[in-house]
């Protein structure tokens, strides 16, 4: 559905702020980490665990799902909703990230961008066009567009390249998308690298068209944490404050408090779910892994002070010896812990927004969580 | 708690029952099917699942649970059943089958076998009493000897040799085991290969000694079906008629099948957990593998009669989609239905006897899980 965008509290030392993105009748409050379901399933989980935890709004990747399970499965189910048999909001990226991450192989031309497939090496093409018909057989509430994120250290000649083929497409994205709505929603995407001056131009040229919500691109993309917060900076006094802001592949926690602190509404990033296959899980006192040998005798849980389900039923003795033999149940319960811990941290960084205490939550959180 | 069981029905044209197999507050309903929980976990699924199943007994490994996590780890839990979170009754076999079949190094001893860890190659060794204090440190309500299981196509001598090693040694469990049974119960494990004397006189011998319940071990172990159901058949008749009879490592819809058909009230496997997770589900038309292509723009159920929430809630197509990409869930969403099954099947088999049509319902499954 068409979204609305309310900004419902403000921190006054900051630009942090709590909202409600509403997405018909899905409404989300921001700021909001987004859980990562690739191809179609967040790692290790159902969506009955999706929704038992809480969460209003997903991301897909559109490069993964055009290669598998392929638009035709996709137009067949009506989208990718009805596919995972998941009610809620969906966003999904265009898949540009993966073509320059993923495959390796790919080739700017006037129109799009010709990449091999990661898995098979088989050649396709992606324009600002057909990444949004791809994103319309999703069926996703929020849809991305295509633009060109160079990676970093890129000289500035090639951050300017990217810029006019990025705001070049934009303009195509949005002239293609309001030709047939069709009750999504187009973002756009900053792009810039860690050139203030680009980052800004960037940042303006696409406010000025008529997408209903601005993303950042290219950042936590290698950058130093200083060279990340800097950009953050420069850009936060100039956002758009009636339009959600979105932080793409962001974060860690870290990250997520100087993203929200400079006005950012909305994160995705596979870190809480890959970290926790790992056996990385999140605790109210920081970070610890599950394989460590002082937990193999312990009947204690993950953390005393967490509230989910695994927390309530399993020890780290037994989370310890699932991840040692790598049984499936280690990456399950893991994932579902660290899943819960990031609403909660989401959730309780919101209330401290709204009750005027968010710089205490921010000291508080970036101390536990800074290596 | 010491076992109790009482036989409620009999099928009159073969030696099919059903009965109760009591075990403190937990009553099992037999003819009954044990998943597996090899090291601590059915695989893919947790114990809220097993439970959510419906499950009142599963087995445990206790070669697997003695390398990883170790006796130490299970004494501080203060066993398994705590350790893993599930509530419910456990069985563990004694670990000889798998020092025989995975450490591949083993020699026999008077008093045991010795044999290297398939994982890291240490040297350990099982006697009839280590064993047992294992699965006493495991805490399973049913523990089993340890036996001499001689592979199929052994010779008369050797299979001679195994019955007087499996029997000298039952005879030395159980005064082991009644010297403290502590709550827990303690099956033998008839031997003799597909040789029906040898197969009568281990049964005749250790049907003599004070064993709750009564085991068959080596079979199903690569012998023809014939030689399978040669076996039961030759041993049916001679069942002691007051004690629960357990078939090792059974097995197929069929086996199960031609095992009730021959007395047999306890079965295990790991084939509808381990199918499962390579794509084959099994539906009241029979087997289906969930990688075919013809699955692919699916928007059935595995099966449109099961009325478990993997098929309430998910489609064919979806199913295949997240095998060929190999997500985690699929595991878990196979295993899941399989154990559904499983758990249909076996209580429906045990309607039939009480309504007296066993024969009916043989009939039908073994026609449609028949190759």
């Amino acid at each position: 559905m068409p979204l609305s965008f309310i900004q419902t509290s403000k921190d006054p030392n900051s630009f942090a702020r709590g909202g409600i993105l509403s997405l018909g009748d899905i409404e989300v409050e921001t700021p909001v980490f987004m859980p990562v379901g690739t191809r179609g399933s967040v790692k290790a989980l159902s969506s009955e665990d999706i929704l038992e935890l809480g969460y209003k709004l997903i991301l897909g990747n559109t490069y993964h799902l055009y290669l598998k399970p392929g638009k035709e499965v996709m137009e067949t189910f009506g989208g990718l909703k009805n596919f995972m048999a998941y009610p809620n909001a969906l966003l999904t990226d265009s898949g540009g990230f993966q073509v320059f991450s993923l495959s390796g192989l790919f080739k700017f031309e006037e129109d799009g961008v010709r990449f091999q497939s990661h898995i098979d090496g088989s050649h396709h093409k992606f324009t600002p066009e057909s990444v949004i018909d791809m994103q319309r057989a999703i069926g996703s509430d929020i849809m991305m567009v295509l633009d060109d994120c160079a990676p970093y250290g890129s000289s500035t000649e090639r951050l300017k390249e990217s810029l006019e083929r990025t705001h070049r497409w934009a303009k195509q994205s949005v002239a293609y998308w309001q030709n047939n709505p069709n009750n999504q929603n187009l973002f756009c995407i900053v792009q810039g690298g860690v050139n203030e001056a680009l980052r800004l131009e960037s940042l303006q040229t696409l406010q000025n068209m008529d997408f209903p919500g601005i993303a950042l691109g290219g950042l936590s993309v290698g950058e130093p944490r200083e060279e990340y917060v800097r950009i953050l900076e420069a850009l936060s006094p100039h956002l758009d404050t009636k339009r959600p802001r979105y932080l793409m592949g962001v974060g860690t926690v870290v990250d997520i408090l100087d993203g929200v602190k400079n006005g950012i509404d909305m994160f995705d990033c596979v870190l809480p779910t890959r970290n926790a296959r790992n056996g990385q899980v999140f605790t109210s006192k920081g970070k610890i892994n599950l394989r460590n040998e002082s937990h193999r005798l312990s009947t204690e849980p993950i953390d005393p002070l967490c509230e989910c389900k695994v927390c309530k039923t399993y020890s780290l003795g037994y989370l310890r010896h699932l991840h040692k033999v790598k049984e499936i149940l280690a990456f399950t319960l893991s994932t579902y812990h660290n899943l819960y811990f990031m609403k909660q941290f989401m959730d309780n960084l919101r209330k401290s927004i709204e009750k005027g205490e968010f710089q205490t939550y921010y000291d508080h959180w970036k101390k536990l969580f800074t290596p």
